[in-house]
């Protein structure tokens, strides 16, 4: 079916048509309370637009791949890792993952964290970190209080 | 230099080290009244993400072209023609123009229009509408109305 031309937000960050998905199908992947919708994925695009819904207290995936993100803040506020430094992110921040920069958005306590997130049509799997990633992020002691937030 | 990882915004919809920019550079288009910010233009991403925005009562070029335009709205409301079809749109509609699609945004008198568009890094060059296409669009007398409003 092609993509339509038109679609109205249902309801705030809720599109006609588009569903709201799990973020991970693989149930071997931790993350906490995050929801995944498919903007655009159309084949004469080379990326695709999706927007992440981080519920308060959740958490994405920690991972890392070859492929680059270009994130927009577009509900809510939170923090996020990308490689070795943390930032607060808010309304309309945006945030560039380069390629093997291990990255993770959490949400506040109190509020939503939602992002809008373009990537390559074609790209690699996410890594996961083994033991001595998490032990080299985790010297940092501001990171290792952000990863068990 | 390498893309900064965090970019705040420095007032709405506006970033830090983000230029906003003249809509085109080429003095002989027409349009009204509209800015442009590129948000990502990453060599590791085959698509850029640009923030247009429309003043009250502006609108951008009406043209078409091969690439497709993915586009979320996140400021104000206004309306689109996407070929030969009229759209009101509002916060966070979307609207894909499909190859060759004749397009145009428009602002409400009352208010800017401000939308995200997710475009192929290498794309065609925009056609601007011969005199037979503007008749052609013409005789729908709503899109008559339109172009003229």
């Amino acid at each position: 079916m092609p993509m339509p031309i038109h679609r109205k937000t249902a309801a705030p960050l809720r599109w006609d048509d588009v569903d709201v998905r799990d973020y991970k199908r693989d149930g071997t992947v931790p993350f906490r309370d995050v929801t995944r919708q498919v903007l655009f994925d159309d084949p004469a695009l080379a990326c695709q637009l999706r927007y992440f819904e981080v519920g308060p207290g959740g958490h994405t995936t920690l991972e890392r791949h070859e492929h680059a993100h270009a994130v927009m803040i577009v509900r809510g506020a939170g923090r996020c890792l990308v490689g070795q430094r943390l930032f607060d992110v808010g309304l309309h921040d945006l945030v560039h993952v380069p390629a093997l920069a291990w990255h993770q958005f959490r949400a506040r306590a109190d509020a939503p964290l939602g992002f809008l997130c373009m990537v390559n049509g074609v790209r690699d799997r996410p890594q996961l970190p083994a033991a001595d990633d998490m032990a080299a992020l985790a010297r940092d002691p501001a990171i290792a209080a952000f990863l068990a937030s």
